[in-house]
C-alpha cells in the first residue's frame, strides 16, 4: 500500500523540511456537514491519509495541520488514535492564508506552542484534502525550491477557461496550451514565503489562495512549475469521496497471503487456488502452522498486505487463526486499514449428507463480531472437495469470491459464511 | 433513478432540437486501452448512459452520436442492446471539431445518410462522457441559445490557472473569481454553428475544442454563459469512472420494494422490516400473493425501483419468484441496470437442530445464475424466527445486509445465502 521512502540519504539535501497543511476548509462544495478532510474513507478520517502520507517520509521533520478553532479537539483526537508522529495541531485563521500565515508562525513566534519548532530551510505547503502525495512530487518540487525560492506543482487544464464579460455573455476563452491548473505540492524557503506573509496586505489575505502569488508579489520570486501526476487531485466534491475510497481499496487489494496447513489435501488446494488467484492479484503463499512464529509471515506484515486466507480443514479454525490475530494487531497493520481474514474451510469429509448447521454460523459471527473491534473484518468460506471432476471449478469460484471480498471490504457482510 | 420529462410541453418551445454527441476520444489520460466512453459502468457502456440522459427527454428529436471510424460497429451494438432510439451514427474526423462538423452535417449533406434528418432550429452539443447532465441544465442552454444564438453551461473554477514564462517559471496567475471553466452542455442556433464550422480554418479545425470560441470568432455570437451544477462533470481519469460507478450504485439503491406472503406471521415480519428500512431508503411494501397480477406491482416497475425482497416462509420460493421475474422481464427493467432480487426465507419451525443443506444451496445459486443472464442479481437471506426476544434485532440484521447487498450490487456473490 505504502512506499517506504527509504533513508533520509534518498530525500533532498536539505535538512530539515516541514510541510504545513491547511485543513480549515468548511467543506460547502461536498454539501455535506462534515468537512471534507474530516470524512472518513474505509472508517479513517481523510486527513490522516494525507498526513500519514508526509508522516511515512523520514526527510520530513515537522509537520503543522491548521485547523478551524473548533476542530483542534478531533484533530488531536486523530493524530492520538491513529498514533501519528511529528504533528503539530494549530489554530487557524479565517482564510486560507491566515491559516497558512499561523502555520509558519510556529517556527517563529511563541503564540503557537512552548518551545519553538527548529525552522526549516524549506517549507511544503499541501492541502488536507489531496491525499495521494507521493514522495517523487514532493521531493521535486523541494529541491525546485532549494534553487529558485519557490515553486508549485501544475497539471493540464481539463476544461477550457473563458472570461465572461458583465452581461454574463462570453467575452473570450483562453487558448488552454498556454495556462496550467495550479495545484499542490508547494514550496518554499522558508523565509522567502514567511517574508511574503508578513508583507501581505489585509486584501491579499483575506482574499488570496494562490501561495505562489504573494511570493511572486511581494518578493519578486518567479516559482518554479513542475508539472505533476494525476494523483495530485483535491477532494472538492462528494463523487471525489467515492472516487477516493475506491482508490483506497484498490491499492488495498493488490496483495493476499495464503496461509495453508501443512496437511496434504489443504496443501493442494492451497496450490491450485494461488495459481486461480495470481492472475489477478500479487500472491504471497505460506505453507506453515500458524503456532509456529514464522518469520515469513513477520515479512509479509512488513510488506503491508492487508488481505489473508487461512486454509484449513478443521471447521474454521478459529484458535488456530487467534495466533494470526495476535501477529497482526502487533504489527499495528490494522491501524491504518481494514484487514480482511477469510477463513477458508476445506472440507474433505465423504458424508454426502452435507449440511451447514446453525452452531457453526454462530460461532463465526461471534468471533467476526469480536475482530471488527480490532479492524479485521472476517469472512467464512466453505470449499468442498468432494468431486474430484469439479476440483478446479470449486477452486475458481473460491478464488473469485476471495476477490469479491477482498475488493469490497464489506463491514456488514463479516461473519458470513460463503460456499464456493 | 430517472425522471420523466413529463409532456412534450414541458421542454423549451422549440421544435426540433438535435443533439450532438462527440464520442471519438481515444481515452489516454484514463491510462487504459478501452477508449473512456465505451468503459462499462455496472456492466454497460458509458456512452449508453449519456444517450439515456438525452433519449428520455421528450423534446429532443435526433441523437447524433460521433465516434471514430473503427467504433463505428461498437456504437451500432450498444443501440441495438440497449435498445436506444432516435440515435444516429457517424464517422468522426481526427480531431474534436471535424467531428461535431461532420454530425452536423447529417442535416444538411447526404454525406452520411440516405435521407437528410430534418433540421433542427437549436443543437445541443454536449460530451459522451458526461453522463450525469440533467434535463434543467439542457433546457436552460436551448432556451439561451434561442435568445442569443449560443450558450454554455460553466462552473467556478476548481483550481488557480497560471500562465508560465519560457523558463518553465510563474508568468502570472489569474484572478480565479474573474474565470470560469466551461463545460458542456452548449446549445447553438443550428445555422450559426453550422456557418462558424463552414468559415473554420484548417488550424481551428485542428487544434481548437472549444464550439463558443467558433461562434464568437466566425459569426460574432458572444455566448450566454449558463451557471450548471455539479453534476456536469467529465468523466476523464480512471478516479471518474470509480465515481460514476459509486453514483449510479447510489442512485440505484434509493428505493427498495418488500414484497410479502399474506400469512401472517410473514407479514408480521416485512412490517417490521419495513420500519427497520425506511430509516435508511425509500420502502414500498406490498403484501400479496404473487400469482396475482398486481396492479401496484406494475406502478413500482413504471415508478424504476431496482430492488426487490421476497419474503416467503417457504423455502426461497423459486417458484414464486418466477412471476416477479417475468414481469421485471416484461417492464426492460433489467435492461439498463442490473436489478436485486433478494430472497428472504422466513424459518418458522420449532426445529432446533436447524441446518442448511447443500442441496438448497445449488438451488439458489443455479436460479441465481440463470437469472443473471437477464441482468437480475439473485441473493438468499435466511432469517429465523425462533426467539422473539431476539426477532427486533434479527430483522435489524436483516436490513443491514439488505442494504449492503443493494449498495453493493455484487455480481461475484449472487447465489450466496446470507443469514441475518
Amino acid at each position: 500500500m505504502e512506499r517506504s521512502s527509504g533513508s533520509r540519504d534518498a530525500g533532498p539535501a536539505v535538512t530539515p523540511v516541514a510541510v504545513v497543511l491547511p485543513a480549515g476548509g468548511s467543506g460547502e462544495r461536498l454539501g455535506g456537514a462534515t468537512p471534507k478532510q474530516f470524512c472518513a474513507v474505509q472508517g479513517r478520517p481523510l486527513v490522516s491519509y494525507t498526513v500519514r502520507a508526509m508522516e511515512r517520509i523520514s526527510w520530513i521533520s515537522n509537520i503543522i495541520v491548521v485547523v478551524s478553532p473548533e476542530n483542534i479537539e478531533t484533530m488531536k483526537s486523530i493524530i492520538e488514535k491513529y498514533g501519528h508522529k511529528r504533528v503539530v495541531t494549530v489554530k487557524g485563521g479565517i482564510t486560507r492564508h491566515r491559516s497558512i500565515f499561523n502555520g509558519l508562525k510556529v517556527f517563529v513566534e511563541n503564540e503557537f506552542s512552548n518551545h519553538l519548532l527548529q525552522k526549516p530551510e524549506v517549507v511544503i505547503i499541501h492541502d488536507a484534502v489531496r491525499p495521494f502525495v507521493e514522495e517523487d512530487i514532493l521531493s521535486k518540487v523541494v529541491m525546485a525550491a532549494k534553487e529558485h525560492g519557490a515553486a508549485g506543482a501544475i497539471r493540464p487544464l481539463v476544461s477550457t477557461v473563458i472570461a465572461s464579460a458583465a452581461d454574463g455573455c462570453l467575452d473570450h476563452s483562453l487558448e488552454r496550451a498556454r495556462y496550467r491548473a495550479s495545484e499542490m505540492p508547494q514550496a518554499f524557503l522558508f523565509d522567502i514565503i514567511y517574508e511574503a506573509y508578513q508583507q501581505c496586505t489585509d486584501y491579499d489575505l483575506d482574499y488570496g489562495t494562490e501561495c505562489l502569488h504573494l511570493a511572486l508579489k511581494y518578493c519578486k520570486t518567479n516559482a518554479k512549475l513542475v508539472e505533476g501526476t494525476a494523483d495530485l487531485w483535491k477532494v472538492t466534491y462528494k463523487r471525489d469521496l467515492y472516487a477516493a475510497e475506491s482508490i483506497i481499496k484498490d491499492n488495498l487489494s493488490q496483495q493476499v497471503c495464503v496461509i495453508t496447513d501443512v496437511k496434504e489435501a489443504v496443501a493442494q488446494i492451497g496450490f491450485r487456488l494461488h495459481e486461480s488467484l495470481k492472475s489477478q492479484v500479487k500472491v504471497e503463499a505460506i505453507s506453515v502452522s500458524l503456532s509456529r512464529n514464522d518469520s515469513h509471515l513477520q515479512n509479509i506484515f512488513s510488506g503491508q498486505c492487508y488481505n489473508f486466507v487461512c486454509i484449513n480443514d478443521k471447521k474454521y479454525a478459529i484458535q488456530e487463526t487467534q495466533q494470526l490475530v495476535d501477529m497482526l494487531e502487533k504489527s499495528n497493520l490494522p491501524l491504518l486499514y481494514p484487514v480482511v481474514l477469510i477463513l477458508m474451510h476445506l472440507d474433505i469429509s465423504e458424508d454426502i449428507s452435507f449440511s451447514i448447521g446453525m452452531e457453526e454460523l454462530t460461532r463465526i459471527k461471534k468471533f467476526a463480531g469480536e475482530m471488527k473491534k480490532k479492524n479485521i473484518l472476517v469472512y467464512g468460506l466453505l470449499v468442498q472437495y468432494k468431486d474430484h471432476l469439479v476440483l478446479q471449478e470449486t477452486v475458481n469460484s473460491a478464488a473469485a469470491l476471495i476477490m469479491a471480498l477482498i475488493k469490497d471490504r464489506n463491514p456488514e457482510l463479516i461473519g458470513q459464511l460463503l460456499v464456493a
